[in-house]
Parts: structure tokens; C-alpha cells; sequence
């Protein structure tokens, strides 16, 4: 399949978007600039966007093969992948294994205090405001959606976990935390997410680009 | 009735509360300091404990008789009340009726929007953390309240809106927001707050607390 990529569409912190011909489908780029956790941490990984990708895809491979509808269609090359064109809900769902980060400054919660269940976040998607943590209620009063799509949100965010859990603990990672996006298809609620939205624990070692994705990629074809 | 205050058992910002010899009940003693959000303003306002106490119990007695249990049992003078002792839940509840405050901050929210329905909204309550916004998930992981305490405050935060709007309305004030805090009394959920917890909006005129005392109370024999 040979697919034309048109105008630039988005473009975030770690990937672009391009427009194709077939007004439901984008082309999603994935650049080399390491940015995480609100764009504070900055610089240039060398071949980021290409683990990226792969890791990416990998994950909604699996993903799509356990039945959780992704944006994902296929990989067109090292950083380029043909995804669905979603209406993206401004609400990300943040899902909690472990207690790290933000977590802990906020509610004086001790790191690496394990949650069984996981506990789960909905932040307003908005980086003027840098994200913040909101409930269903802020959610529905200002339209960011509507108290079904919460519901569904919330199932899909914690099935999505558990399934996530099971696969890198499968590749010896222990899955800290994660964020979710999620957006309207053709009146379906499908899920993006990328690599980058995860944060890993792999024993004394720190998360390293490559290493994630030898471990995470090593079973593919 | 006399009843002993025996030893001081807690002194907040506004108030002190005394044991008794009955140990479900408690004196509830009003002092002047004025200090609003997180006791970043201070200051002593002469009499606002005796107004807080008598605006605190008008709004009680009408609570108590629209069916809300509250921890109110009887005022004993100015500045003394008798109430129940209770063993406070660590979530804060607030109710809005307009735009304002935090809200505003956090939300990117325009000051003065109205909400109908009302926004409810769970705070940890926990002074060196500055009260955090927290979700369900959170109160009940963390051992703050269980799943059906949380709906019970939800329940109770909107019913108790409702009739507040109301008799606030009847005195020509509009209410903006109020934070409530519940405790469980044999094993039952109460209510506790008092006016300090309440942001009104009386038309051009900054609220004063004489003023707001003479609305509330002056219907009062």
C-alpha cells in the first residue's frame, strides 16, 4: 500500500501528524526529540523516534490482538506509521502501579508504594495549565465529555493496564505508571498512546531507549 | 443544662474544641482570629468568633430541620456551642455555584460562570499538603473513606447545596462555594463546617461579617 503523505496536520513534542488522501487515515511521524513529563527535560536522543515507533507499535500489535480498539493501522517505515484520524477527548487517564512522581509530591505518598488496585487519574489535556488533575465532574460541566465516555475511559484504562502490567512483566519490566489518550472514530472510542507515556522500573538499571526496545521488540517477527 | 469543659482536645484556626464528661459530646468555642485559604491571610476581626458561632448554628438549626444530621446539639453562649464529637473523614468536600478561586486557577476557568448543576469536588484534608484535589480512587486506596462513605458525602454535598442556594437566596445572597466536612458519630455521617467555609457574593458590597450576620440570623427570635 503506498500512501501519500499530504499537509502537517500537528505537530507535539515527540511526533507529527500528516494528513492522506482518505480523510479518516494520518500519517504519524515520530521525531527524535526526547521531551518528557511536560517538556521540562529537553534534548535529542539519537534514533528515539525510531524505538519509539517500534515500541509503539509493537504494544498496540498487542494490544489490538487482546481486542482493545487502537488508532493503529500499520507501520510504513523506521518512524512512520498509518493510524486513524481520532477527535481526541481532552481528558488523559493516568493509570498508577506504583507511587512515583507527581503522585507522591501531591498527596505526601512514599515512592515505590505499590497499588493493587492501580489507581487511576483523569487530567484535563491542557499544557497552559500543565495537565491538571481533575474529577468526572469538571469533565461533563465544561464538555471535555460526557459521563458515558468517562465510564468507558475508566473500563478501558484499567483493562488496558492489567494487559500492559502482564506484558512487560513478561519482558522482566515492571510497569510503573502510564498515560492514555483516548478519541472518537466514527463514533467508536479508540485509544493512542506512545511509548513515551510509560514509565518503567527495570531493577538497578535506568530506562534506557534501547534496552526497552530490545526487550520489548525481541519476540517480534 | 451546665455541662463542664474539660481539657482542650484540639485548637485550629478558628476555633478550640474542649472535651466534656460525656464523650460523645464536645464544646465547640469560636476565637477571633480571621484567617481565610490556607491561613495565608490572618488578621482578628472583634466578634467574629461570636458571629461565626451564631451564623454557624442558624445555619445548623435550619439544616437539622430540612432532615441533615449535623454535629450541632445546642449553643450554650456566645461563643460556645455543644456539639457532637465526631471522628472526622479526611476529605474535604466543595460545592460551586460560580466560578472563583482555585477553580479558576486550576481550570483556566472565567471568574463569575455559573454552574447548574453545581461542580463537587474532594480535597484531602491535610494542611502542609495544602489540601489537594484528589479523586474516588484516591480516598478509598489510600484508607481516607470507603467507596460508599464517598457516595454518601456526595449525596449529602448536593442535597446540603440545594437547600443552602436556598436559604441564602431568601437573604439576598448569592452563594459561590462552600467546603464541608463530614465525620461519623455511632456510625452514622454528619455534617460539620462553619461560616468560614463559605464564599458568598452580595452584589457590590465585599462580604462583612456583620453584615452576613445580620442577613442570617435576623429572621432568628
Amino acid at each position: 500500500m503506498t500512501i501519500k503523505r499530504l499537509e502537517k496536520v500537528y505537530e507535539g513534542k515527540a511526533k507529527i501528524l500528516y494528513a492522506t488522501e482518505d480523510p479518516s487515515l494520518m500519517i504519524q511521524y515520530f521525531k527524535d526529540d526526547a521531551s518528557a513529563f511536560d517538556g521540562i527535560k529537553k534534548g535529542t536522543i539519537v534514533d528515539k523516534g525510531i524505538i519509539n515507533n517500534e515500541v509503539s507499535n509493537c504494544i498496540y500489535q498487542y494490544l489490538e490482538q487482546k481486542g482493545v480498539k487502537t488508532h493503529f493501522v500499520e507501520q510504513l517505515n523506521d518512524r512512520e506509521t498509518l493510524v486513524k484520524r481520532l477527535d481526541i477527548i481532552p481528558v488523559e487517564v493516568v493509570l498508577r502501579n506504583v507511587a512515583a512522581g507527581s503522585l507522591c509530591k501531591r498527596l505526601g505518598i512514599e515512592e515505590g508504594k505499590q497499588f493493587n488496585p492501580p489507581i487511576l487519574e483523569f487530567f484535563y489535556k491542557n499544557d497552559d495549565l500543565h495537565d491538571p488533575l481533575i474529577n468526572d465532574c469538571h469533565a461533563v460541566i465544561f464538555g471535555w465529555a460526557n459521563q458515558e465516555e468517562l465510564d468507558t475511559l475508566r473500563k478501558f484504562g484499567y483493562s488496558i493496564n492489567d494487559l500492559m502490567v502482564e506484558f512487560f512483566k513478561e519482558r522482566k519490566i515492571r510497569l510503573v505508571d502510564f498515560k492514555l489518550e483516548f478519541g472518537r472514530h466514527k463514533g467508536e472510542i479508540r485509544e493512542k498512546m506512545d511509548k513515551d507515556r510509560f514509565r518503567f522500573s527495570m531493577g538497578s538499571v535506568e530506562e534506557k531507549y534501547r534496552e526497552v526496545y530490545n526487550l520489548v521488540c525481541s519476540n517480534k517477527e
